[in-house]
């Protein structure tokens, strides 16, 4: 059986994501005394490679000329790019893996990668598609922190041929970096469920300000405002990604959630009071059976 | 000049609201020892007092007979009811305030507050209605905490006779309470621009709710979800009152609301990707540009 801590880590992109997932293995694995293992970086940008170096958060930094040899050695490879670059790397670099490595993505949407599996899978290499549920509304490695994951949750999306021990061994890599709960699902699920709990919020956190009549209106805010569009402070072209890949999942949930708005719009136009109050404490109590695991103190 | 700590402070509604106003007094005001101020409570619900007197929250609890004499000693009364019901206290009790008294309200939505300001106002008492910018999904006194202003707005509503020195006592009462910005306005203002920033957020985190497929979607969840919905945690007989009150308002921000994410979700219908780049651009910059003093760690 590998032992996490002697295993050799690849990160392809140290942005936030890549960085956070590095610093999180750098802390939570490899900390013990007796670790043999390393991390290894890759990313086209020189200056975030820099920086990952200097803090020590990796071992060795790679570019795209040297990226192949970088994977010839690791045990785990996380792919941390946007999802149509997460594709084209794995199909570019499909040959250049180490026999027996698990390869792993954080793509937000899973139907292009699954899509292109045919191109990507190699019966020697178990490629694991996972997704970390959780981010921040700043980017780049300079914002990453491997504090990022806790109490948080990681879905994951097994392949029929993925080997029983390593999958065991990615979620005890998960468990190790601090993410509270595992659900395995298939792409298709993921995808739905996805846009409602993530791409959904950001449309609707995006139109929220869209909508507002000046950015002065937040001296009026008292909390609700603030919480229900931190995360408009959005990266636009990873969010345009994922809301074109996932569109129509996506439009489906859009057009479900204004229908609800239509139905209380509606009770206050005709002021209904009892309608409204119903509608409401149905909401709470909803809300209320809603298994959060994500807490404030732990983003 | 009167100082702060030797008043006489009247909570009248010792709830969620009401009690953490009285131990942000009783924490920031009267916590020095040359204090000789006192804090009385009263309430329709005896369990509340209760646990507010055994708290030493208060110093003296009155019920529903004998609360004038409570009115009667009061320098500063703070009424923390519903919007409705602090209108009729107001009305119903205008005789039984100390003269000299100043008096203020937190009602969410103050239209019908100055419709009935003719009954409610008296020359030797100045009524100054507010609205603390603070709140909790949470509700009643055992929920109350000092500590929920840190960092928070408050708005005042001064009437053209309210005296510059009372004007002056109260926002030095407020600064002392932990908020940070205390913004002066009318109610017309006031209620346009909450109805934005409060009850169109609560109409849209109760919507997103009502939208969801099941309570099991958590599990799917990265903490955008839980941080659009934790106000859907909501206290329907309050926002019932709010929403039905400030209907007008509310009804055109909820407009202006659908119009914005109509416009994003017919760039994503049709996959226009350089619209929604652009669209989510000028968002995050707007959003950057505000000024929310709101942090978390303050909540």
């Amino acid at each position: 059986m590998k032992k996490l801590c002697d295993l050799c880590y690849g990160i392809v992109g140290m942005g936030l994501m890549g960085g956070s997932i590095a610093k999180a293995i750098r802390g939570n694995v490899l900390g013990v005394p007796s670790a043999r293992g390393h991390i290894l970086g890759y990313d086209i940008n020189a200056a975030s490679l820099e920086l990952a170096a200097s803090q020590h958060t990796v071992d060795a930094v790679y570019d795209a000329r040297s990226v192949d040899k970088m994977l010839a050695q690791c045990d785990f490879v996380y792919v941390c790019l946007y999802p149509h670059a997460t594709v084209q790397f794995l199909k570019d670099h499909r040959d250049a893996f180490k026999p027996g490595a698990i390869v792993s993505d954080i793509s937000g949407v899973k139907a292009l990668i699954f899509a292109s599996l045919a191109d990507i899978v190699r019966d020697d290499v178990d490629f694991i598609p996972g997704h970390p549920m959780a981010g921040s509304e700043r980017e780049g490695f300079a914002h990453s922190s491997g504090d990022i994951f806790r109490n948080h949750n990681y879905i994951l999306m097994p392949l029929a041929q993925t080997k029983p021990e390593n999958l065991a061994l990615f979620r005890s890599l998960i468990s190790a970096m601090g993410f509270s709960r595992i659900v395995e699902t298939d792409a298709r699920v993921h995808d739905h469920k996805i846009a409602f709990t993530s791409q959904l919020c950001h449309v609707i956190a995006s139109a929220l300000v869209d909508s507002a009549e000046d950015t002065e209106v937040t001296a009026f805010g008292g909390g609700s405002f603030e919480d229900l569009t931190r995360i408009a402070m959005i990266n636009a072209p990873l969010w345009t990604e994922l809301f074109i890949a996932n569109r129509e999942e996506l439009l489906l949930h859009i057009d479900k959630f204004m229908h609800s708005l239509e139905s209380l719009r509606g009770y206050i136009e005709e002021s209904r009071p009892a309608d409204i109050e119903a509608y409401l404490e149905n909401v709470r109590t909803r809300r209320v059976a809603m298994n959060t695991i994500v807490s404030k103190a732990g983003r």
